[in-house]
């Protein structure tokens, strides 16, 4: 950590600082500048705190030198890390596609949903069960019963299912139900309790980003996973909230290069949930290809004029089909597969 | 909910919209203009979804005409409520100060704090019990027995005291700790399930804004618990996330006033947490006061310089007391009473 | 316009929002809901103001109808608009890059950078000219002299050249110059007096998207050009402001798809500028065209570094060569050339 | 400046990074930590850029230890600055109130206002005179008639008058009508030519925050001006862009404070801009002047009703009267006099 001392700041506030540092079992490194004194603390700064010098009289600023996060980093771990589920590898050369409708509605819905996704070549089924929607007065899920015709959907199709953990209390029931991928959604990445649980699982998690989570917060709430162990984390980029009202949420496609870059974990996009829009989804889905992303989430429902939720960022099965198609021809120029 | 075709959209268009009004129903009115027909869904637009008419052919638009919100709406309930704790009346003439320290970080300093908030008027007494904090490396609280520790010094000050309910497996120990107020955080305030189970307690709940929470989607928050039969809301402005990373977070103070028209219930402000400076919390804090709030949180530590977190945003027992009687001369010229 | 009365709002009320209505030269239409009474504006809703409306008893919202922009709408013109540049066009088939240096810097690095542009098969040639850094210590850039070697580069290397018009002052000299392309950057979209002033020309205009303005601010200003005469304008996504900030702008990708379902116009994208870190750069880049840009904006220099501002958004040259080769592969998958 | 160096970065790297430094006449300091290497830069860093560093092999972050502004800070000027206009102080233990209407309408209407202005109290006359309104197709203002009717009516009543400079174009009419005090609105807080212009005058500016600008840019825009020689600034707070959109502008409150503590000049607020209501006004105009600002610039018109602009942000004659009575009141409570 590096603190940047006020002009004219007294010897003894310097002195003070440095007995401060050295009670953190870190020594100091002083440095005169032109205007201001800085004194560097060596040795493990995860153990300092920005706050405990920026409150002491003639300090101006402290920060930070090194990153917070430590297992996720890239720095640690320089190699890509390929998170396995059943079978499909996310983080290699092959772009993983999850799919299925906003939210179970009905076993039947289900069944015709996975074939969907198989018959197009995605790889994962994915369907809302515990719908924590804006309005209590609108459709809720179907809860466990939902959660039942998921799984089964995702057997009869041999495909591996995803489903959220909104609710530490819904844990034993997820994995009751032998869910293959536990989603923490954009609602929950801040809810620590949920992330420590999750971190003593020994399952793939997806981490979606809160919409107005940093960069750096979304890495750190990835950390506290993998401090408790698990590191099967596959970090998935759902927009962000910003001034715009034109679409749901603004896609951060630049996130994704970006977190290629700071972490070895895989890095997928959901572009049907960040637009909220079906017609949007192609581009989108397309662009965050082009950027590097490992994977997808796309929406899609056998019959979207009948979806109880989300109906506008749901795509038909022709639309589905199209866009895989689309993708599927524009992976290996950007060198992967699908 | 009021319907805009496109320009051009054909009668059969029209007619499909019509079909989708009466199924639902309500009944249309049809108005022709210069350039669009609008159709008017005539009667309770709450069973009506937005979707279900932006994904129909021929359709440009679909706008609600009344809020989501009901319950929690001055328009349904034109008096101000008033939220009892334990004799302490909030969203009366008085205005209610909330204060202690981030954390609890031992029985001493629990002591020590609510003796500061009895001297100095304060009418409850706060601590942080369950942190959540971004980094799984730093200090994360004592849990149950910082619980007891707090309740402790309330029971000893005769203070009623205030915690945060952070995930639903600890809100029986809350129960069962007594304590007076339940503190829904701005990273629970998305959190449905939470929201629901607080519905169903007689107790007062105190339900901070969201960082990215907009007013709708927070009123639409306390809609959950009050459906739920708990009407006992006081709304917490906490501060709201911009791209200005001066402070901590933006306090958002036009939302005091805005949701002093929108709804009946107690509205307070928590300046501390927005600001994440000290030096910052005396003027927002006259600042909120000004604007109409019905109270404030204020973090307040008997030694700040020893805080284990969140020590920048701590006042000092003077800085604390100094505040207080600027708030208490302030008080009386905006008409209010502290 | 379609205005809400508030519940119980008295006849009176009702008759002075349709006097009001029959003023502007409009006729109303009235619909009396479960809740609420809706009066409809018949005519051209253009010459009305929301706020005429909302500031009067017994009103409780106004909602505009149509969109306020015509010229540049696609509604009114659903074909794609072709912008010729010296036989460049732009928004059809063909993908056109403009590629160059931040800020001329001399007379030579102006000549190379205009061979680098050429040999790598770039449309047009692009260079920072009167530089507005937030900093009035920086480089403020060489001015007009700037100016003729930005031109005489592009006369070189035969090669039409794109200026940026920061203050209607600087307008002579770039209509001297003979300048191919005025651009209108992000500090600049809300400048009124510019837009106006450019709207009166018979040149290309390429409209940069101010970094907090929503899209259909972004359509008003182009609406603002158009209205004079000039409907030559190119629309260019360059990034928004976020409380994301490990990146200098947040490249709102989907504001592309976006646009070009709203208006018939070119739209094209900055990931340079956006990203302000050149490694991002190509993930952008390919990012954008696989989103639908009809042409990209990027910066190149000979020799990053000794680049005298914004070194670390421009490409090397080999940088730039291999992003352009990557393009090259990735148009033909997406039905574009380049 | 600190230039941290990644982890396992080799020492020709580091030495390069050195070169730099020196080349640049500062001197080197080095720190060699537990996991990087950081380099201080010891000399005025103003000369040096962030990106020279960031963009150097070995380099991860390069962070600037002082402030980039000078003139405008509290740092190199500990004491408050006055702003003088014609015998009102800025930045005193006055506060000073500057009103009028969002634009000239009449000459009648200007009289009328002014009178409203002198009658109540108020210090400043202010009126729109070259509107800049996101729509071609709305009111433009009257110009330079506008002004004259302006002038008039501060002559007529003794009060000094504020306009506003959109365009450098129109600098030279402002100073021949004799106006006291130039205002740069928002729109134009990052038009440098504009920034640089103004500095050159011996006259008081206020120059408004950019709805998107930080309170560093806001700074250096500050800094421009005094860079040129004129250090008449008075700063004013007019609101951000946010997601909320309940208010046309969200009100940063903190930004008061935090300004009077960084620059010894003046900091206003401009409530009836930043709400976009008018009944949201008297609670932002005492939420500031209890946050500590120097003054407020307050929206009434005659007629409301009538008002040809931002009709919803107006106060009537009546609302502003009982507006100036409460402030009024507050100001000694603060220390303050109006």
């Amino acid at each position: 950590m590096i603190i940047v001392m006020s002009r004219q700041a007294p010897e003894a506030y310097i002195q003070a600082v440095i007995a401060k540092i050295r009670q953190a079992g870190l020594s100091e490194h002083i440095s005169k500048g032109a205007e201001h004194t800085i004194i560097g603390a060596v040795g493990d700064e995860r153990s300092l705190l920005v706050e405990w010098f920026e409150t002491m009289p003639g300090v101006e600023r402290a920060m930070r030198v090194v990153r917070e996060y430590r297992i996720v980093s890239r720095e640690i771990h320089p190699e890509d890390s390929i998170v396995q589920v059943r079978g499909r590898p996310f983080g290699g050369q092959v772009v993983q596609i999850i799919a299925g409708p906003p939210a179970v509605e009905s076993e039947q819905q289900m069944q015709e949903s996975a074939v969907l996704v198989k018959d197009n070549g995605a790889a994962l089924l994915y369907a809302g069960v515990f719908k924590q929607y804006a309005s209590p007065y609108a459709f809720q899920g179907l809860g466990v019963l939902g959660l039942e015709y998921l799984q089964q959907a995702g057997l009869t199709q041999a495909l591996p299912v995803v489903a959220e953990l909104a609710d530490i209390s819904m844990l034993e029931v997820l994995l009751q139900q032998g869910i293959d991928v536990i989603q923490i959604g954009a609602r929950s990445m801040h809810n620590v309790e949920l992330l420590k649980e999750v971190g003593r699982l020994n399952k793939p998690v997806i981490l979606k980003r809160g919409v107005s989570a940093t960069l750096s917060e979304w890495l750190m709430a990835a950390e506290y996973i993998a401090a408790g162990g698990n590191h099967n984390i596959i970090f998935c980029e759902s927009g962000i909230r910003s001034f715009e009202s034109s679409y749901r949420h603004t896609l951060d496609i630049a996130a994704i290069p970006f977190l290629k870059r700071e972490t070895h974990l895989p890095v997928i996009a959901a572009p049907s949930q960040a637009a909220g829009k079906a017609w949007l989804v192609p581009a989108l889905a397309k662009a965050a290809l082009a950027a590097g992303a490992d994977g997808l989430i796309l929406n899609v429902h056998p019959q979207p004029a009948k979806a109880l939720c989300e109906a506008d960022q749901v795509l038909s099965p022709a639309a589905f089909s199209d866009l895989l198609a689309e993708l599927r021809k524009l992976a290996p120029i950007l060198g992967r597969s699908l």
